[in-house]
Formats: C-alpha cells, sequence, structure tokens
C-alpha cells in the first residue's frame, strides 16, 4: 500500500507559501487573541485542546475526502478534567466531533432524546438516575460558557488545522511557559497539494481510482523552536503496532525537542496510555505507563476515565516546568 | 488525479465472493426480518432509507479511511416524513450521522445543553419557543419507538453497505410493490479490495502515498433484476457540476432499469432537486424539477424542508405504481 515515490517533501515554509488559508482565520484567530488576553492579565494556566481527525479533499467542491479516524473522544473528554484543574481551555476541534459536556449525549450510544420523559401534563421531564448526572453535566456547562474558561473553534480539513496552529501558537506565545498544547488530534500524515486537486467530483466508471499524496510537514519543529518557544508541548501517538509505539515516541522527542509524547494504541487507549519523555541534557528518556481497571469506577459510582490520569499527571509536570522555566 | 488503470473491475458476484461479510450481518438481518414479518401482516408500506457516507479502510488496523461527504440530513429529514405519511421506515445509515428526530439537536448548530436550563431549584426546564418544538420533536420520536415503526441499523464501510443492501434487500423482496427504495446514503464508487489492505497503520517518512482503488460493483443493477424485483426504487445522483446531472441521471436509469433518479447539486441541494424518471416501453424520459424558496417557512413558522415536496411526490408515485404493478 505505501509507496515510495519522487514528490517533494514540503518544509513548513514552502507549505504555508504555497497552500491558502482558510478564509476564516483571521476572525478565529482575533477571538483567541480576545481571550489570550483576557486570561493572560489573570495568571491563569492555559491549554491549547485540539481534537479529532481532519481531512484531506480529493476534490474542489469536496465529495470525496481522506480523512483519520477519531471521534474526538480523548480531547473533549480532557478539556473537561482541564477545566475542573483551572486551565483556561481552548479547544480546537474537527466540525461535529465530541465536545466537552455534550459529548456525554453524543454519538447515539446514550441519545439525549432517550433521557426526556414527555408527562401528559407536557411538562418535560427527566428521571432517575439519569437525572443527576444531567444536572452536574448541565451546571459544568452552563458554569463553562459563563465563566469564559472555555473557547471553541473548529476546522475541518488538515489544511485548515495546520494554518490554525501557526496561528494561534503564536498569539499563546506571550504566555510563556503557561501554556500547555495538548495536541491530540489525529492529524493527517499526508495532503494533496491545491495545485493538483480536482475541481469536480472524480467520475467514476474510468478504472480504477490513484491517488498520490505528499507528506504534510512536521509542524512541531517550528512550533516549539520558533512560534510558542517556553511552552510545554504535549503530542499524542497512536500505532496499532505496539512493538512501533516507544521507538516512534522517542524518535519524535528528539526530532522536535518537546516535553512529552503520550503513546497510545488504537485498541487499548481508553485503558492504557504511556507518557514518554526525555532529559534534553543527556538524551535519556523515561516511560511512564498508566494502566485503569476497565471496570473502575469513580467516586460517584461512573466509569473512572483514563483522562483523569492523563490530566492530574499533566498538570503536576506542567507545574513543575513553570517552577523552572 | 484520476487515474486510469489496468485493474479489473468486480462484478458484485465476484465481490461478495471474495469480500469478506461484516460481522454483525447475521444479527442485523434477523431484526429486518421480524420487522418485516410485522409489517407485511398489516399491508403497510415500507421504505428503506439509506444515509450517510460510506469509508474505504486503508488498513485492516482502522487509522485511515477515505470517505464521502454527508452528514446524512437528506435521509434523516426524509424518514421524518415518510413516517408522517404512515411509512414504516428501516433507518440504513452511516454511524453518527445524522438520525430522525435527535437530527434537530445534534451536530452543533443547536446543541440540546443549550435548550436546558437549570433552575436554582435543581429543576430542569426548556423555554420559550424552544419548548413547544422540543415537545412536538420529542411526541413524534417516542411515538415512532413505541409503534416499531422506526427500525435502526448502521454501517460504517462501504463494504458494510453493500453486504446490508443485498441481505435487506433479498428481505424486503416479500413486500412485492409495497417497498421503497430510498437510497440517499452517499456510497463511495471506490473501495480498496480486503486483499490489499496494510495490517497496520501506514508509516509516513517514506516519501509520498499511494493508494489505488477498485470499481464498487454497481450492485442497484442485480438489486432491481434479482434481489427485490416488483419493488419501487429510488437512487440519488449528486454532482458538483450542473451540466452533468441529467445526463447521469438518465444513463443511471438506462442502465439499472430502476423507477427515478433524484438530482443534485451538491450547492443547491437543501432547495432544488429533480425527479428523472423514465418510460421503459419507449425509453422518453421524464424531468421534474422542485425548486424552493430557501426563506420560506412551513404551517408553524419553521424553516420549510425540501423533503416535504420529495416525500409527497413520492408517495404519489409510489402509490400509482403499487395500483400497477
Amino acid at each position: 500500500m505505501p509507496s515510495e515515490s519522487t514528490s517533494s517533501n514540503f518544509s513548513a515554509d514552502e507549505y504555508f507559501a504555497t497552500q491558502p488559508p482558510p478564509p476564516t482565520l483571521e476572525h478565529d484567530v482575533a477571538a483567541v487573541r480576545e481571550f489570550v488576553v483576557h486570561h493572560s492579565a489573570t495568571g491563569r494556566k492555559v491549554v491549547l485542546v485540539t481534537s479529532g481527525g481532519t481531512t484531506v479533499p480529493l476534490e474542489l467542491n469536496v465529495v470525496r475526502f481522506l480523512d483519520n479516524f477519531s471521534a474526538g473522544t480523548r480531547g473533549a473528554t480532557s478539556a473537561e478534567y482541564f477545566l475542573s484543574a483551572g486551565y483556561a481551555v481552548i479547544f480546537m476541534h474537527r466540525q461535529f466531533s465530541l465536545q466537552p459536556f455534550s459529548r456525554h449525549y453524543s454519538h447515539s450510544t446514550n441519545p439525549f432524546l432517550d433521557l426526556l420523559e414527555l408527562e401528559p401534563s407536557g411538562n418535560i421531564e427527566v428521571h432517575g438516575k439519569s437525572r443527576s448526572e444531567l444536572v452536574e453535566v448541565l451546571a459544568a456547562y452552563k458554569n463553562a460558557r459563563e465563566s469564559g474558561m472555555l473557547h471553541s473553534m473548529t476546522f475541518v480539513t488538515v489544511n485548515d488545522y495546520l494554518w490554525l496552529l501557526r496561528a494561534v501558537s503564536k498569539e499563546l506565545a506571550v504566555l510563556h511557559n503557561r501554556v500547555l498544547y495538548y495536541l491530540a488530534a489525529a492529524v493527517s500524515d499526508f495532503f494533496l497539494p491545491r495545485q493538483r486537486l480536482s475541481e469536480h467530483k472524480i467520475q467514476s466508471g474510468k478504472g480504477s481510482l490513484l491517488i498520490e499524496m505528499d507528506q504534510v510537514p512536521k509542524i512541531l519543529k517550528p512550533m516549539v523552536d520558533e512560534w510558542s518557544p517556553n511552552s510545554f508541548v504535549v503530542s499524542f501517538k497512536l500505532e496499532t503496532d505496539p512493538a512501533l509505539l516507544i521507538p516512534k515516541a522517542q524518535a519524535s522527542l528528539e526530532r522536535y525537542g518537546h516535553q512529552i509524547v503520550i503513546g497510545n494504541d488504537l485498541h487499548q487507549r481508553k485503558f492504557q496510555v504511556v507518557f514518554v519523555s526525555r532529559d534534553p541534557r543527556n538524551g535519556t528518556t523515561t516511560e511512564t505507563w498508566f494502566r485503569m481497571d476497565p471496570h473502575a469506577v469513580d467516586e460517584r459510582g461512573r466509569p473512572r476515565e483514563i483522562e483523569q490520569d492523563i490530566i492530574a499527571e499533566l498538570v503536576r509536570r506542567h507545574d513543575a516546568w513553570i517552577q523552572v522555566k
């Protein structure tokens, strides 16, 4: 399936010089700037959570696209724990992927219409155990909205994502070590340059379909070195072959010089993750595994979420980073 | 972008002989059989609505996949109008795409958490205009569930879709001319044979990505001729180049011998569709355009939906078909 080719790889600079920005970029960045100014004044820690998959359109008038598997569960869940930990959260997510709070009732495993009962009086009621859960989720949701601690923005394509991440990280740079990047989005490694896109829907009936894609530039490097230096950067690595997880995480840290790679295996990701970090002074890497019982419940009797452990550990490490940086 | 190749095209028979069925097929078909037996006894008309896009996984342990643009709005909306018109509805949709009733509060333009107010008393309330809308949607939803008129089932991949459609149409065949197929799903024209899939996530860092896909067999032909003869079959054609719409719809009717192609343009599809039909006796085709004012409201003051017109027209045509078949 994968195949080498003669196409040249784009550097980040070449990418942004040749691919067009999304039309809403200025508007989105202005909103982030306002959010940053507000929270900068309070001395609060700020996290950028990216979440969900990116698409690679095959046509300008998009009918078909390549996508990366991700419902956005990790990002949406983590955003809630960051809010609980006092962070101001920018939630940059794939349009229609899961979102904090509403995730509890989305994607049809727990559809909210089933929670609601229509009484003979015409009143809408929520009964039983569902009621206390909904009250709690609703209170946290309203609080996040009204306190201005949660700012949401969306992307669809990998191009939207790259442009947004560059612009947002430049805005966040003013917060120095108080910014945490939690890059949980499943970003495509490949893209189709605008210059090679079909204008209209690709027609079938002409034999097989042949698609050749270029590599997406590795933008973690300029992000760490130039756009947002001094920030605490956490990236994710998802693999389906467990043997690749640690070596790939190590290679990533060595290459980009950021703080943590959280490795997860596709089939174990809800119950097991590994933090891989590297001491830049001597190149020593440390692996820390978090494994939870899939049947564990929290103090309120609900299924435990491994994001609770992930965020608790990151808050500790980020606080330590702030002390020394 | 598209490119001819030497790969052979699969016939429907070859496809099903070489590609594995989804593991839940038997279970899904048994549920449809029960639904059909129940409604067969009542003499009710039954519609199969397919909805949402299909994926083409690039890996066995799926991380990346090709997808077709579709939120499932057409299918989910149409299912509600079919229920109102007295049809028993099988709603075969892409997992997590829009669904009848909950569609009014999904995909974040009208998130349901924003409807709910948490009163100081701890009660959950819905206020204002939203309240009467929610009461109405909720009543229709509960009614569809409790009356057994709506059966939902899901697919993800194009392979799931093809196997399900074949099996379901064979079950529905016993209803003869009382079955309507409303094939609104955005089905991939291309697929990757199981035999050529990577086991694990395709690794980047090896130059560009080259993907070659085969054509999906045209299964409307065996469906009309063999699996479910005498049924009333409506397919959809989505194009981005308006000049292609009518010729492609005509070619499709000629090729498969079904009853109607509903053509829609990507950018106009919410306000304008064309019914293309063909008299098999003389080959004459008829085009009927439905165009609505994008700002039109219904009798309750809410935005009109073109699906109301589409379903009204289909019910008329299906009833006429039942009279003569």
